[in-house]
């Protein structure tokens, strides 16, 4: 799908299917027939019913499992928020593409394709410091990027890779839920905290910058984000309309989120949090919205990671799910 | 291997090998090369490192990874603690055998072979409450049998089956680390607050009975335990001499190794926690093992299911730090 204008991404966002209630009480009574006492596979019988509900389907599967990751540049680099250079973040695009990064290895071991979406990388975004990030076309171009990349994917894992973007994550996340820059900026891929107080400062310029303007999910993503985080939430947005169950990867992927969850907080129905990043806003984020991550690694690298691995306990949740005996079948006492 | 007898036992618990530094050290040069930023890749890298140590490869591999079940019966089963019945666990046994457990999903998800070994399900231990659970030789017996299933595995994953068996390991990890039985009977397979108050009686009942003979993790695996319980002591003792390293499932496995970790604390250092179970005494076992657990899914079924879902988590570890370029190799600036 594609949104034709901003109001069709709007009027997306606003009217969102919900899963399918037949499919998950037929998954339901399935589970509850498999020979173990009832609950004890936990958040793995959780998973089979939530991707139940949405594929549809009684005993779900993935068949098609797709891991995209989108890449962006970031005209607020300039105020030195990161401890790289924004030259890696191509670089890094070409290290998805020779299959050398750590999201080519965690997909493969997932069975996940992967596509690797770069947005205009020689062009980064505007530093919201002084003006929006994004021209409402470039936004609209970014949002739609992202839902086009979903594909026939019936699992979709949604991660980025932008240097600088966890200042802009840190910007969605303070418009979205509030709060001081403090309380969601963090150290990133890596930086002091003297780097961070800077970083936070910067968030609190962003958001002084386009005080009185971010009165929707648009502005909110156009004025503060990037071309890659506009197109995880348009992924986001293409997903739900598609009922596509989506795993989101770390602090960025969720605050991608963010706005549309103020508008519209439904919007969390359909995702899993894979893991919650070492990143400190992360845990607050994923509390405000509702989501209870299934992993807690501290990893915090992006890209997908920590989603990519995520979707292994989902594969070995619905394995549990399709391929279990059934107490009758098995000649078991149900206790 | 096997130990000829007790003593063989015990001395074999006194002389633990260590990891090879060496290879833990390449890996650790090798980490600090690949395309992320330095401990981005959080538990993951530890993984990675650990495995390396125990394998003595600078790039591990899981080639022969093994889930081993064991099962047992239990004579305190007499005493009502359970919600299930003792036939239950030949038929979950049967289960196994015809693929339809758990289990046998989670393994072949995560790419292990599945071997489980009854233990004499006709001869179930003694009451503890009234006499040792095992006689001397039933016990290494067990242990004997323990430590001939790990084979020629590069991973292993242990569990366990057997009604009636989280009381046993109640049983186990008071003797070994304290505290009153009610810290450490929980639900199992799902008794109620009424049948906990018993489960907990029961428990003191039989360290009142065992009292002052509980002098060694074999007295205490013998007294306490049972023949699952002491196959999984003997298989984690065996695999550490093999430099095996090891996945733990959920508190029975885990107090199996209590009455080991007392007498010899790093006993815990080849073994990985796959996950915190719901068994509430689960979280300080782990905690007096001193043992992080990879996963927290609210599983609570045994047989090595949460332990299987860990070993996925591994397999993804180990993938990430083998086949990630390096940054000369990917042209990557390295921040």
């Amino acid at each position: 799908m594609s949104f034709a204008d901003i109001a069709a991404f709007e009027s997306a966002l606003r009217t969102l299917p919900a899963p399918d209630p037949a499919a998950r009480a037929a998954a339901a009574a399935r589970q509850a027939e498999l020979t173990k006492p009832p609950g004890s596979l936990g958040r793995l019988e959780e998973i089979a019913l939530f991707i139940a509900g949405w594929q549809g389907r009684a005993r779900p599967r993935i068949a098609r499992g797709r891991a995209v990751v989108f890449a962006g540049n970031h005209g607020v680099v300039a105020q030195g928020v990161s401890a790289f250079s924004a030259a890696v973040t191509a670089q890094m695009v070409a290290n998805f593409a020779s299959g050398g990064a750590a999201i080519n290895a965690l997909a493969r071991a997932a069975g996940l394709t992967l596509t690797v979406v770069p947005l205009d990388l020689d062009h980064p975004t505007a530093d919201f410091t002084e003006e929006p990030a994004l021209r409402e076309a470039e936004c609209l171009a970014a949002l739609n990027s992202g839902a086009e990349a979903i594909g026939d994917a019936d699992l979709l894992v949604l991660g980025e890779m932008g240097i600088g973007n966890t200042t802009a994550a840190a910007a969605l996340a303070a418009a979205s839920f509030g709060g001081a820059a403090a309380d969601w900026a963090g150290p990133g891929t890596g930086i002091d905290a003297a780097g961070i107080a800077h970083k936070a400062a910067v968030v609190e310029a962003g958001l002084a910058r386009h005080a009185g303007a971010l009165c929707s999910p648009f502005e909110i993503l156009r004025r503060l984000g990037g071309r890659e985080i506009a197109a995880i939430a348009g992924a986001v947005v293409a997903a739900r309309q598609a009922r596509v169950p989506v795993v989101l990867d770390g602090f960025i992927a969720s605050a991608a989120v963010a706005p549309l969850a103020v508008a519209v907080p439904e919007i969390a129905d359909h995702l899993l949090a894979g893991h919650c990043s070492a990143e400190p806003g992360h845990r607050r984020l994923l509390d405000r919205l509702g989501l209870t991550p299934l992993l807690q690694l501290d990893m915090r690298l992006g890209e997908g990671s920590g989603a990519a691995v995520a979707a292994g306990i989902i594969r070995a949740a619905l394995a549990a799910h399709d391929e279990m005996a059934t107490f009758a079948e098995a000649g078991v006492a149900a206790g």
